[in-house]
């Protein structure tokens, strides 16, 4: 069965060496203010984190996956024990970690919250989701909600005693939220009533709360066709009354589960709303704005799905590659005994390392980005929030997609580590490899994050936020120069940071003649710029593990492991990137096919 | 609920366009003989095989991932219908098809038979697995068994009464089968007691047949340690009677079936060999040069999976990507609709011709192969033997670890077109990724193909085979010079050709300096290796497709979507040679890491 232990290490590192958290969180008076934004609170946050995810969620994780969830008469009961887990969460007040004091909350910034919930979904993905989804509901009431509203539904969400859910997907569209069918009726009571099926409803329904809060696209009666006749509405499963007691049963109801390759101890719901009352949330026909607030926030928490799957099955995959010996090496490593340990081998390290490397290039993505929107959120300067968002929107999709991609990738090669061990359910890693799928699936497909970074986000925008990305990694190779140390990968990055504006400008102008061109090369585009990223955060952490070797400070060796990690990084993973560049500058040619002789189908569809 | 529709104009293009099978096969007196050589018989075995596959095979295969195996008292119970499928496919004669007619087979050539068992695969993976292992024992006996033995059981094992397994795994070696402590006590009565446990066992039980004929590797008492001192035995179910009957149960006992990741409805057996009665096959000491007749068959075999659950998948995909509608391409394809089909955007298609021109360079060479192996069994001419025979040594681990790594990338790829519906159970299509998943795992794991390609075929023979490849290639570059409309393939290939050749020399100048050199490229240059294969076998096919066109035989555009694959796998995924050639110069440097800082292991694994 497998283990796990959180990488406090590698997050201290992060914090401290890297980013300088406390420094950079003492600068917004909204962190100093409730006094949450020392090193010293974030460690002790981070101890007992780790306790929780180790103790309490982890040995939930297989169990949950072969009980999964059960529906009957709409009533779901999910997996022994979860449920207790929860309430024991919902005490210690995680669940209200980074929620504004306010309503509730204990105010610690965003990029400790996400630390956390890399733990506790390294735990046990499927039972993280529950806290997951309320937090987003969370985020999306709390920027849209009424005062009155918010001071209902926010303390309850904070202290766990309800959750939250996001309703988007309809049977006949899921990407294209522009057809959605779920009608919205004005009852001219401060009230609607919604009638349609939701499905792929993630905590849909389920035995831990009081209360579900969910939060639903819908659309009103007479309002336009498309995206720009989409509301968003608050839907609880028990009515409210004012005082915040709960009142009658809101005729939302479970239908039914999906059977899911993974994720088993999370209930997706297929939701029927068959006039249930709602209240609208934030303006009518403005619901899509709402819904990106608690999307980029699930898009973020997706691609921490793909870094804390990646991390628990590194860490057995590496135990198993101590423990199982085979085959014997030359010079012997073990020769007392009849075989050698397959770490030995440089294949299997090679496995190992592609994990370690894609997981701590993840980590440090994900900490930079939470710790830019604690930024973007919170600064005075108006000027420093905007500079923090626009490398939000920018990475928000890279992280999504990227990390998930490397997750998935990541669970197959540490399941390969154990050989045919790693196909047989008891030692665990296959589980890991079918929750890691879903991430490049939900929230978005990995394809569409592809479209809305190279679309919307790099020549939506005429290249700006690239061009701030690019700053930045200029700006490191500059300010490094003479560095022996860093030399090689300066010279990478530069060389990086100079293709990614060429083959932007090649896609660009390709795209202006043929929008399809865009569409041919995004995820390609998408997994080169995650690239170029992660080799300009290797090359920042490779600085700031060298200042600490310089300073005698690596006793146990971690910083020579992370600069050797980077090193692998450039030497192993990054010359994706000439695969990358060559397909990309192949366009959208080798697509423009026959669509008869190619696909059987009847009409062209593509004008070539 | 997936559907499958076998390849058969493919696989026709293959025999006939490509191959010239028949022309080929009539040069070996065997099948002249037997009268199984002619394009026509070939096409009435096809056409059934595939009704066969959709009709009896196919209907089972969600319903036999639901129900898997189950055993109580040592018997086995398979899923539902399986067993009546599998007399059905005997009573038809399909155990049999390419058998010896001296032991009543049907003499039917190898490449016939790879045809129908890719069918079988893509229709239900784990049901071809019982007659798939039953292929393999009775390969391996009629190569090293006794006239008496062959007498007695190849003719059970052909008609399907009795199916056959391999038992080599132990709970503590895989790999490294010389490790192996099932132990053989000589009877000094012509037969051996066995003793000991062999797991990961497929169909190793089950109710299918009378009788169960294991082939197991143990050691001899007093045999020497290593894979020098390994034999191989028959051990049959129920012992046999010198007239065929069956005699006493022998004490060959299912402890248990694994829980699987895929593949659930085939039995995989842990095994109690409890003084169950053998006969030697073959030379006491020599098992393991009989193991690997029945590995390379096996191998072969595995890369069909891989193939067979590409296709399937595909077929699937390319269904559903014409059916789902969703968001509004520009110019718009269905005006009158909501929206478009999905196939209409490029993206989508990338993922579409990806796994389609995957599959198709799969099936162009386990064609090829398995008519490499009919001439290497058949020829008289002992030269082309001998030429076929290296050809299928060095590409049957280029078959096995390429064909299976694509095909679940395939899978994967085919199942993310299908957005969220594709981790729904009911769709079918996270079944094809679990079940593909083994292939990259067992019999031998492509680590280990990879280094039997590379120490053993390439480094081991000085290159000798390696240069047999290249010839063909460099043969086909200048035989086609002035093809303009191959000109930008061969341009490609030409240096494709010597690049292999620059990489073989590179890693083997370093590996005589270092053996953990060839260890750290392995991996890399079987895919490598792979491409270059694929890229060869792109441009024949585009070949013999241009030539249709000209003489005006594409009436349904089949040749010219075949060219526009070939183009396609070209521009977008030949191009991964351009990452493998980086990082197999990268060697093994990357992974000389400190031990204790990186992986936290205790004494140093490796000396940098």
């Amino acid at each position: 069965m497998p283990t796990y232990k959180a990488p406090l290490r590698d997050m201290r590192f992060l914090l401290k060496d890297v980013l300088n958290a406390e420094a950079a969180l003492s600068e917004l008076p909204y962190y100093t203010q409730h006094e949450t934004h020392s090193a010293d609170l974030a460690d002790q946050i981070l101890d007992e984190a780790a306790r929780f995810a180790s103790n309490v969620i982890q040995p939930l994780n297989a169990s949950g996956d072969a009980e999964g969830c059960t529906v009957q008469g709409g009533v779901v009961t999910t997996p022994a024990g979860f449920k207790e887990a929860f309430k024991q969460y919902a005490a210690a007040g995680w669940t209200g970690l980074d929620g504004d004091p306010e309503y509730g909350g204990q105010g610690v910034p965003h990029v400790i919250g996400n630390a956390v919930s890399e733990m506790m979904i390294a735990a046990n993905v499927a039972w993280s989701m529950y806290p997951g989804l309320s937090h987003g509901a969370y985020t999306a009431l709390k920027a849209y909600a009424s005062d009155e509203t918010k001071n209902i539904y926010l303390p309850k969400l904070l202290t766990g005693e309800w959750t939250g859910t996001m309703c988007l997907t309809e049977p006949h569209c899921g990407t294209d939220l522009g057809l959605l069918r779920t009608k919205a009726v004005d009852n001219n009571d401060g009230t609607y009533s919604l009638s349609g099926t939701k499905i792929f409803i993630s905590a849909g329904e389920h035995d831990f709360a009081d209360n579900i809060v969910h939060l639903v696209l819908a659309r009103i009666e007479g309002a336009p066709a498309g995206t720009k006749g989409i509301s968003l509405f608050l839907v609880p499963k028990f009515m409210v009354n004012p005082d915040g007691s709960l009142g009658e049963r809101n005729p939302v109801v479970c239908a039914s589960l999906e059977h899911k390759m993974g994720i088993k101890a999370n209930a997706t719901a297929v939701l029927n709303f068959d006039g249930a009352k709602g209240i609208l949330v934030g303006q009518a026909n403005r619901g899509m704005q709402a819904m990106f607030i608690m999307m980029n926030g699930a898009r973020l928490g997706t691609g921490m799905q793909g870094l804390g799957l990646g991390e628990v099955a590194y860490q057995n995959a590496l135990a198993y590659a101590k423990d199982r010996i085979q085959m014997r090496h030359e010079p012997r490593i073990t020769p007392a005994e009849a075989a050698d340990p397959i770490i030995g081998y440089p294949d299997v390290r090679r496995m190992l390392m592609t994990v370690k490397a894609y997981n701590e290039g993840a980590r440090a993505l994900a900490m930079w980005l939470a710790l830019q929107i604690d930024v973007e959120h919170h600064h005075p300067d108006a000027g420093k929030r905007e500079e923090a968002a626009d490398i939000v929107a920018l990475l928000t999709p890279v992280a999504k997609a990227f990390m998930t991609d490397n997750g998935f990738t990541n669970t197959v090669m540490a399941q390969q580590v154990f050989g045919g061990h790693g196909y047989i359910r008891e030692w665990g890693m296959e589980q890991y490899v079918r929750d890691a799928r879903i991430g490049q699936i939900y929230e978005g497909t990995n394809g569409i994050q592809a479209l809305d970074l190279l679309g919307r986000k790099v020549l939506g925008d005429g290249g700006k936020k690239l061009q701030k990305l690019s700053s930045l990694l200029t700006a490191f190779v500059e300010e490094n120069e003479g560095n022996e140390e860093l030399e090689s990968m300066l010279e990478v990055l530069g060389k990086a940071a100079q293709q990614a504006g060429t083959l932007t400008m090649v896609i660009g102008q390709k795209a202006m003649q043929n929008p399809d061109e865009a569409n041919a090369a995004a995820v390609d585009y998408l997994r080169y710029i995650g690239h170029v990223t992660y080799a300009y955060l290797f090359a920042v952490m490779s600085k700031a593990a060298l200042e600490q070797i310089v300073l005698g400070n690596d006793r146990d060796g971690f910083y020579r492991a992370k600069v050797q990690t980077a090193q692998f990084y450039y030497a192993k993973l990054f010359p994706e990137t000439k695969t990358l560049a060559a397909t990309i500058k192949a366009g959208n040619g080798p697509m423009q096919v026959d669509d008869a002789a190619m696909f059987g189908v009847e009409r062209p569809l593509v004008t070539a």
